[in-house]
């Protein structure tokens, strides 16, 4: 066996840089376990993390907003709402209530876009900010704005040649990202004698270079307000790279997660990209970010954020629906060893059952939550599906579902023999005897009808 | 503006599919719906998912584990405690007391790798379950098994060359994954006959056939109990799987998520790949992933997991660690106007402060939480950077650490032209003035020092 090494690896992550945990904050953690020795001789008493905006880290201790804190605690475990009646606010107990009926259980898997009454609400949030309309189907919600950030820059770069303008200084997510998936940086320096202003001769420039260069520039980001500089944009600058954006066919990437840390808000109001675009009429594809970490709320342990997709045509919105970042799998969950009795038994009854079918042989599997029957199926069946340019096992899925209401997986989707055919289906399903009951009617009538 | 069409993006992006999620379970949305309204002339009364083992989803509403979920309430927020002391049990209330006292906040940003109690805790449980010692340095938690995956695969993947062997069938997360990380499916067959058992020669015959077309096999993933076909693997075959990889030198990649999900322990039990290789005591570089989504636990919508990372150098452990899938945001939190007035007045009086020191300059920024002073430094500072082969801020900056305890982040971490020098800090401190007088002493004394 050759040991891995490094030079096994991508070598894009060996690009991966991330200053804000690199020696620095290596070095302070050190400290932090030395200052514990007693005799330690260093010249201070305590690690002060300056590096990270953590302001509920140990030390700072800043309390989380309490609404938000009680509304999750409630959604944990929701028998707590019978011990908490009368003593926290009905506020409180009023929208946990609205988000259980509509969420059901934290537990389960939501929408891949995350939650609608949740995205109507960011949309609400947005419509009030700007005077726009915003759609809820233009809302994604993401694990913090970093996922979402990467989610697109994996989307719009197309390695080796696309090109990603990006403000110097950055927040080194951009250039990390950039690396990871094998972006160029195109930098633009912003100006620091006018107070760290963004300068569109500056992004000309790149633009001009990367052209001399054979480079394609895909997207131009703007963090507002900056960081690391904390600057501010104005109208003005706004409105004039909305059209740099529209004549480069740049896709606008707006970093706005600053967006109510504003410390001097009379003369230096935000005003968010989505309204400049809209006023202006423009079609530049814009997505903006938005993260529960920065603001007024601080919850970056959480991993919470949206983006909002302005002017992508749905058929570009689609393939952002369809990354797998927010990927769902199948999974049993039992309390107790009844329930893992119960699950063995009714795999092994369907497995048996779907066995006695005609054409159908099913391995009775020892684990996991499935079974995943083969078909044999009529040919005239898989003519059919030929002809309507589908796999024989997505019509019979298909067909499965229009008749009963039973949605399974295709084997297609997971691969199999050319020739074959299978499907996947959970064992989770309560009532077994209507379940298998329905799955036995239709494929005795599939048969039948493409005998 | 030429508008952005799917022909613009990375078009390992458009290779991307998800069976799980795809025609089928849009369609059984759109039944949904349509149920919902009267006449729909649908001919059932319900959609059944079996597409997704989704247990705490409405409809089929398991309850999760009361022990977890009121711990997590607890966690969400402390004072609760008061309130149910004496009415939830004793333990419930340890634990969360145990992890307040480890974690603080769990809205504060944690280790990269995750919280170091709860690694303990995962190495813990991996000793008892196969009989040997596990490092918490080598468990990295992760929002879900699919986060590690996906992680794993972008660093093992060099493209176009890189292949990963996949069993067929598989979870499409993998041929989902290897596409969008421009890596090469090696599949290799499962034998249905044989309750979809894995066979040697399958993949022997993969790796002949990729070392025909140029392809190098970098990793073999294994599903074990199998998704979608529950089957499990026995010992011998684990141990010549193990030792296939050391011959060919690959990374194993153990799907190990479904090992409490048994149906048959006595005569099918489960043994861990980790076990197996500790037993042969082979180098193998050895990945395992378990997630809390399945077992007994089934919480998916919760986003956790963890990988045991085995038989990695620290070189190798390390990339895994900078990568940017945990990225760390500095934040600011305020739960009134006062903190944005507080703030506001801090980031002030500091940016004045330090704009009266010698050699710096600080532009006063109106948003975000940092400042991003500029620093001209001596020139014999400049030097003995350059003897130690750091950028000249961070000399400053680790010269800062090492006297004040106070870290910063350098502004090459950023960007900034050449010969500048800057450092990113944040105004989120307690106690100004010890802050603010410390860093000035220190600027002080490095002038000196290098003067």
């Amino acid at each position: 066996m050759r040991p891995l090494t490094p030079a096994d690896l991508n070598p894009a992550i060996l690009n991966v840089q991330y200053a804000v945990r690199g020696e620095l904050a290596i070095k302070a953690e050190e400290f932090r376990d030395k200052l514990q020795s007693p005799g330690h001789n260093l010249p201070f008493t305590k690690v002060i993390s300056s590096n990270i905006g953590n302001p509920q880290q140990k030390g700072l201790d800043q309390a989380p907003i309490t609404f938000t804190r009680q509304v999750a605690a409630l959604m944990e475990y929701p028998p707590l709402i019978e011990l908490v009646s009368g003593k926290w606010p009905q506020d409180v107990i009023d929208r946990a209530k609205e988000l259980q009926t509509e969420i059901g259980s934290i537990g389960a898997y939501s929408h891949s876009k995350g939650v609608p009454l949740i995205r109507k609400h960011v949309a609400k949030f947005i419509e009030e900010r700007d005077g726009y309309p915003s759609d809820p189907e233009d809302i994604f919600l993401t694990a913090g704005a970093s996922a979402g950030v990467s989610l697109l820059l994996n989307v719009l770069i197309t390695p080796p040649t696309t090109g990603i303008l990006i403000p110097i200084p950055q927040y080194p997510l951009y250039t990390a990202t950039l690396a990871q998936f094998s972006g160029i940086p195109l930098p633009y320096h912003l100006s620091e004698p006018n107070g760290w202003s963004t300068s569109l001769r500056e992004i000309e420039a790149a633009l001009a270079k990367a052209e001399k260069e054979g480079i394609k520039p895909r997207a131009l980001v703007v963090i507002n307000p900056g960081n690391p500089t904390g600057a501010l944009l104005d109208v003005p600058t706004m409105e004039a790279l909305v059209k740099l954006c529209e004549e480069h066919s740049l896709v606008l990437l707006a970093d706005e997660v600053y967006q109510t840390n504003l410390h001097r808000p009379t003369d230096h109001p935000f005003h968010s990209f989505k309204q400049v675009v809209r006023r202006l009429g423009s079609p530049v594809p814009l997505v903006s970010f938005h993260s529960i970490s920065k603001g007024v709320k601080g919850e970056c342990g959480r991993r919470g954020g949206y983006f909002e997709a302005t002017n992508l045509s749905n058929e570009v919105r689609a393939l952002l629906y369809k990354m797998p970042g927010d990927a769902s799998y199948p999974l049993w969950k039992s309390e107790t060893d009844t329930i893992h009795a119960a699950l063995a038994h009714r795999t092994q009854l369907m497995a048996a059952r779907l066995n006695a079918l005609p054409g159908v042989s099913c391995v009775d599997s020892p684990g996991a939550l499935y079974l995943y029957p083969k078909l044999e199926l009529p040919d005239k069946a898989v003519e059919e599906a030929e002809r309507l340019g589908k796999s024989p096992d997505t019509l019979y899925a298909l067909e499965l579902l229009h008749e009963t209401g039973i949605c399974v997986v295709p084997g297609s989707g997971f691969g199999q023999k050319e020739g074959e055919h299978h499907y996947r289906l959970t064992c989770l399903c309560p009532g077994v005897e209507e379940y298998v009951g329905a799955l036995e009617n239709f494929h005795r009538k599939f048969l039948k009808k493409y005998e």
